[in-house]
């Protein structure tokens, strides 16, 4: 029945399904994992790296994290080169921000505004969609820490964990069981409930444990893996991508939740 | 026969159908309900999330039901990323008319935009229609409380309490029996009137009641649910989103419509 | 032999027909009946609403009767959306004509303005023809009242008494039975000869006898149905579009003519 | 061998057909006649209405003959949404040539014209070709007395006397007996020989005589046809379109030659 | 082989054909032939009418045979549509070369300028080649007396005598035999040769003689053909375009080389 | 497996290949022979007409080569048409050249031009390749005598001696037996070693004897045949385009050559 | 089950895949190999010519080995033309950053902007990928020495030693076992570690042996083969292109790596 309907971006299926949409999906459920963890002190993200040689130049830049604002960074699962038009495009916008407004663009605008562009490729004949997804990790002042996660259609929603690549549905499972949610008593209306009970070593310990569940490998290591995280120093939004001599660190403090993983 | 005049948009089918804008309707008729009532003092909007995970940020913004203008309300039915779209360019036209004119825009006026852009979208080759339908509650000087729903063709009708998305016809139903009309033998040529019986509580108990026969759960709560009113106060037209708890408390009032459906 | 030219716009068949265009007339032929009849003092315009609930709002709005011009009311048949579009249109365009020369546009003018619309969808690629037929009724000072009906292809004509949606065979066929048409022998060469020999009265008397055929419906009621008439007063045209109670009063004073098609 | 090249307006089949192209044509073989007659006095135009009710509004506008300037009048055969583009834009034209050069426009410039626009929709991609033939006949002070066809494709040719639409190939035959031609030899190199042996009253006698064997009627009468001439009044082009009441007039005149016609 | 390559104007088949282009080729050896002879005091070019009726109007325009430029005449075989727009075009050229240089246009750059414009509809996408082929007279001072032939390719090639249309293999042959080439002794490097040994009498002698083996009728008369003659009067180019006379004139002075074609 | 990928330009297929081009350079290898071959004082370039008539106009230009500048003359295989296009487009460039900088344009610099311009009609869609292939012989001050030749894909590359068009392998095989090279150990790095050890003399002797063996003729003569020469006069770049009598002449003068070819 | 996907550049297959996009890499994977290898001291370039013949001019520029900046050197696998639009694209933008900034582009971003380039080939319709692949080696003040690869899809990744091309599975593979990488311990976080332990030296033995293994010769000559190296001189970076001359040294000084390979 597929088959009618699947060759043309901008029709709908009988059922009313977009299937290049769904097939731009299927593209990134092969793509590495991608993971974030909102903490009451910061966000985490983690990316597996797929392609991995000795030859490779590991430290140019990062191939799946990407700063995009001083106030957010993503995580990419998909076609490398849909991203860096992705993120080139989202580096003005924010720019532009900044320049008129003098402040950091708030963080769901810039989510809006990468979501609007896929968006315009699933409707407009002669084009196919974005292969790409996206975790953007930002915090502004009148929200705090947010975790977006978008879609080659041009959806987006806000997480307090997610992930996104390869072995998605095993990495949302271990986050549901291990995440400890915020005191929700606390959070009055239409203010923005951050505070979540984990602290940044939480989220960077349950990141390492959904790691060793999700990626294919005998043992962890920095070569197939990048790690960042945004914090505030001194009220100013931080972000750090680590080197791998720091996520061989992570890893060995981590080790513990790890090690059982491999013992499955 | 369908099979020859389905795959292109623009196109009819012999018997004077457009498949393509049928297809799209079938794609928000899997989408989560969304209820709108009218009554004399103003309008209740409810709408069914349909993702939830307990990891999903639930205050950030509301996935379902966006502010328009200070004088308008949607629910949304359908793909996010094309209500998105949508919403955008309707704000930015309410904003051009306060603009040009310092007065907020008719409601029907914001409506009937919506739905010419809609309209285009289904005639023009290289597109597909906006797979998305909207209930809009809004006020103006002019004709009061307006309650419009639009589809995915660009037409768009005036109700006192209808339903989209799944469950729809069920919804309908209940609405039929349910909504005490307005005396008619007040009403003057081409006089609006608005006035129902109803107040805003039986606006809000009629509408639980009508959630509960169509939200597919064992227990209404307020993880899967978006309220809104509009209501006038000191003559000026007031948005109202709901916060979970005060969700909560609405379907605590109204448990005694609730229940019974349970029964069922 | 059909099957390989009706799926473009833009072909004609090997017999010279245009597939698209008889395709959107027969979306018309579905649509809800518009009657329009010609008397010396006037035209009435009567529509039937297709789609009633008691939930739907009565009098935001007409549904299938438009005001286009202070000089001109059209009643429409077919998709709503794609009619929304040509008024737009239409109004702009009498806007546009009344600024130049501070005089209401000649009806034949908006008329072959709105046509002339229609048939650039019909022959350029890429898009579908409009799915709307129009009855057009209008007054100028150099040809008086005017009724003209349009269909998707663009072509436009001028009637006494005519009748465009479903079973408008039925209708066209009581409206040459019954109209009285006006004394040919008055008529000079090249002048306007609207006085047709009925009144105002016969026009509507004639309509709903006609109404009361073609609906299919147990009861002719003002909820399944719109009135418009245009009338000179004072020498200046004047649209009267009847609220319910007076479609209803309307309906009471010719129960006579109607009564008896419920007897078949 | 046709069905590979039909389907798209810019092709050529094997044979160098452009099917398009004669499809078009072949929608105008069953519109209404149109005749054209020249003499040494001006020009004579009838047309055939094919719709014909007593509910029409006979006297707005003619259907089939349209004045296209003060000097040239023009009678159509075809889809006549398209031909009101083609004298919308042949009538700027002219006017455009009148305030450029303060003279009317030549005939043959005019009628270049409109079938340069016509050829332009033969030869470009997703357009159909104008489904419409057209009858000119015009005067200018250069060359007289002009009659010219023009056909889809964009082809025009200068005769004396010619037919188009339904049965033009009989018409054509008794065009061909019975038009009495000029006397050749009084013609100069390079000059105009208008110059036909027949009068106006010859012209009309002639038509009259050509319609009765064309058109499928028991009789002939006003409602179904229009009638058109051009002469000379003081040295100026003078188009006049009969009223109803003088074509029963001229059917009268020439009874004799019609009812011959009848007993066949 | 054929059918999967000839359906779009603007590829090649594996045999590096282009099929579309052959095809409108085709069309053209339909047409009516044009014959074009340089002699040495100037050309002559002869062409058939096809369509001939006694109703036609003989004298207001050729249809075979055009003026491009003061200095140019040609001959046309195919669409006569198509080459009223190639005509237009380089009759414009020609006068901004005029307007631009004073003095008139090279006939090659004229020539060439046409083609390229026939090239281009032959490349690119949603166009048909024009379908029309031309024989192009001329004068310049640079080059003397030139005959170019130009087909829908827009290739283009000059000729002492050549032949295009209908039969143009026989009229070919027979121009083969029967011209009288010039002495090539005399021709120095890099000037033209004009100075073919005929002259203009020859010329028209050898026009007749091919026209009555290539033309299909019984009997040539100037109903049926139309003749042009390029020669110089006082240095300035002269371009006589004949009356009807003229040509039965021609044809009963060479009468001799007619008759025994006849006898074949 | 070619059936797929062979009808659009822009594909490629599951090999790699982009068969339009493929299929334009099959419509060269039926073209015209065209040789190169450099000496050390200058380049002559030979070129076979293949439409050949006494009828047809020797010398109002060449067939087969042009002047592109006056240091770069261009042998041509292909279609006439396209080839006219690039040739201007090259002349208007290397013009354009002479007016910024005053000095003629680097062989090179045209030739990756004209290159770049074929390459966007083999990647965006609705256009055909160019059907067309060039030997470009040209001169510069930075590297002397340069031959280049490029094909439909927008590939080019620099030779000593090379063949285009029919029976190109037979000829390349042929020059590249006979061809004395230079002797390499007087070239430095970077420095262009035009020298080879061919006297003018000797290339002209070599193209004709591989003339002799392409061209499928009895006899070699100036009627099918183009010449030209690129030498050098007091330092400026000077080519010289035959006339039929010189090629007479150096086909006399190298007979040896020639004639044991007939032969074989 | 490709079938359906692989025939338009902007659709996904249901698996995720662009199959057009692996086609042009396919058309890569032919094509002559192109190895990068990064020193401690500069980056060696290699590439093999696949056309090789005595006549083709071997000096007027390299076939596969491109300057694009002063800082930045590119090896060329794929199709030539295609190759020329980037590097003429990447020439313009690398000038107009120097004009901009009055510094040299850095290495990334002309890579980057190469690349975004071919993105865009993949994702618009009506257009096919660039089939070609860059290895870009450059030098930059920030990052030292970089060596980026680029595949048709719009890709681009940094690499110490990488090869494509024909076999170049092989050569990975060889590069693999022999390239000696820096000292990891001393790399800083987010410091670039050009560092190999490799010489220029080492890297030219290394680019031999490798060549030695994957082209498909009896013996390596400077005939099939280009060499360039990018190194610093008096702290500016300085390409240079080998001569023949050379290359036939370095294969000389490396013979001992070479010629075990052929022994195998």
């Amino acid at each position: 029945m597929a088959r009618r309907y699947d060759s043309r971006t901008t029709i709908f299926s009988p059922e009313g399904r977009l299937y290049q949409v769904e097939y731009a999906m299927e593209a990134i459920s092969h793509a590495g994992t991608v993971i974030g963890v909102l903490s009451k002190d910061g966000i985490v993200l983690a990316a597996e790296r797929q392609a991995t040689s000795n030859l490779l130049e590991q430290s140019v830049d990062n191939e799946k994290i990407y700063e995009m604002n001083e106030n957010v960074v993503a995580g990419v699962a998909g076609h490398a080169a849909d991203a860096n038009i992705l993120i080139n495009q989202s580096r003005i916008v924010a720019q532009r921000y900044l320049l008129k407004y003098d402040s950091p663009i708030p963080v769901e605008q810039l989510v809006r505004n990468l979501c609007d562009l896929k968006q315009g490729y699933t409707q407009h004949g002669g084009l196919r969609p974005f292969g790409v997804a996206f975790l953007c990790a930002g915090w502004d002042s009148a929200l705090g820490f947010q975790l977006y996660q978008s879609d080659p259609a041009g959806n987006y929603s806000s997480w307090k964990a997610t992930c996104i690549g390869e072995n998605n549905n095993n990495a949302q499972s271990i986050l549901k069981q291990e995440y400890k949610d915020d005191d929700k008593e606390e959070s009055g209306p239409n203010v923005k409930s951050v505070g979540s009970q984990m602290t940044m070593d939480d989220a960077l310990k349950l990141t390492c444990q959904v790691l060793s569940k999700t990626i294919d490998t005998a043992k962890l290591s920095s070569e197939k893996l990048e790690f960042a995280t945004l914090t505030l120093k001194s009220g100013k939004p931080c972000i750090h991508v680590y080197t791998s001599s720091e996520i061989d660190e992570v890893l060995k403090t981590y080790e513990s939740v790890i090690k059982p993983a491999d013992n499955q």
